[in-house]
């Protein structure tokens, strides 16, 4: 019997999504760079407006030290468009803890999101990848996908909050 | 008087948006990419759920064959997601037909898509330049974005529908 269980994040989730949002920016040697928050994380997951949707994997052996599900992988992901070919899947994170590596659970969890994927009738799915981070990028290429980057020149350009907020005031 | 009008899109005006989507894309020289339809981008922007949304720059001096209004420059968007930063807002396309450019309009258009994403408590927004195209990368450079592909090694990977119907059925 399994001791994992796949499923849709419910909000009790978020502290758990933020411990695993934290391990994968220390990953990515970033972790300076997370500015998330629970509330934030539960107002644009599960409020009116939902801006993300999100799969996790639960542990069915274990609990957190608050009796929650104690997790140990998820993958966020959104949809966003392509006004050359239409719905697009977008998968910002897909996110394993080390600990629960190597017994495929992390394949599955991909696999999970590109079926919800190909039943809201996207024609890709997109991420980004650090072009240094030579185990995904070679776990994602053996299962079909290419970097857009490398083959056509597409670079990803970003404007942060006090310039946006600086040109939207402009005369 | 002001010889045109910056307004959300309506459903009318998707032979328009095509049209211009069509020019967009020649300019990339990419032209053979474009597989959108009339219909998809009714069902997409105009449906139940919603996956993009649409500003527009309508002639007022003009109408198009059809008798609908006739567009010069539109600005594609939605909003993704952060796990470290929060809602972001993100910039399909933004494009002014040449003949309609050198007057301030595209800037225009570039500033009310960062109104939106302002009042929607985005913490940035970000889009896609080829690496190539100096003068829109000049253009976004000058109004204080900054390259992340370049700074941070973030490259863009991609699965297509092929892969994605393959994955999602794999055992």
């Amino acid at each position: 019997m399994a001791d994992y269980n796949m499923r849709p994040a419910v909000e009790g989730d978020c502290e758990e999504i933020l411990r695993l949002i934290q391990e994968l920016a220390v990953y990515e040697n970033m972790p300076e760079q997370v500015k998330m928050t629970i509330e934030k994380l539960r107002r644009d997951g599960f409020g009116e407006q939902k801006f993300f949707h999100c799969l996790v994997v639960e542990d069915t052996t274990a609990k957190t030290p608050e009796g929650k599900a104690f997790l140990w992988g998820y993958a966020l992901y959104y949809f966003t468009y392509s006004t050359w070919e239409g719905r697009v899947m977008y998968l910002e994170d897909l996110y394993m803890s080390p600990t629960y590596r190597g017994r495929g659970t992390g394949t599955k969890l991909f696999q999970a999101v590109t079926q919800v994927g190909v039943e809201k009738d996207c024609q890709r799915m997109q991420w980004v990848v650090l072009n240094w981070n030579k185990p995904s990028i070679d776990f994602y290429k053996s299962r079909g996908a290419w970097d857009v980057t490398a083959k056509e020149n597409w670079n990803i350009f970003r404007m942060d909050r006090p310039e946006l907020e600086q040109l939207s005031k402009a005369n």
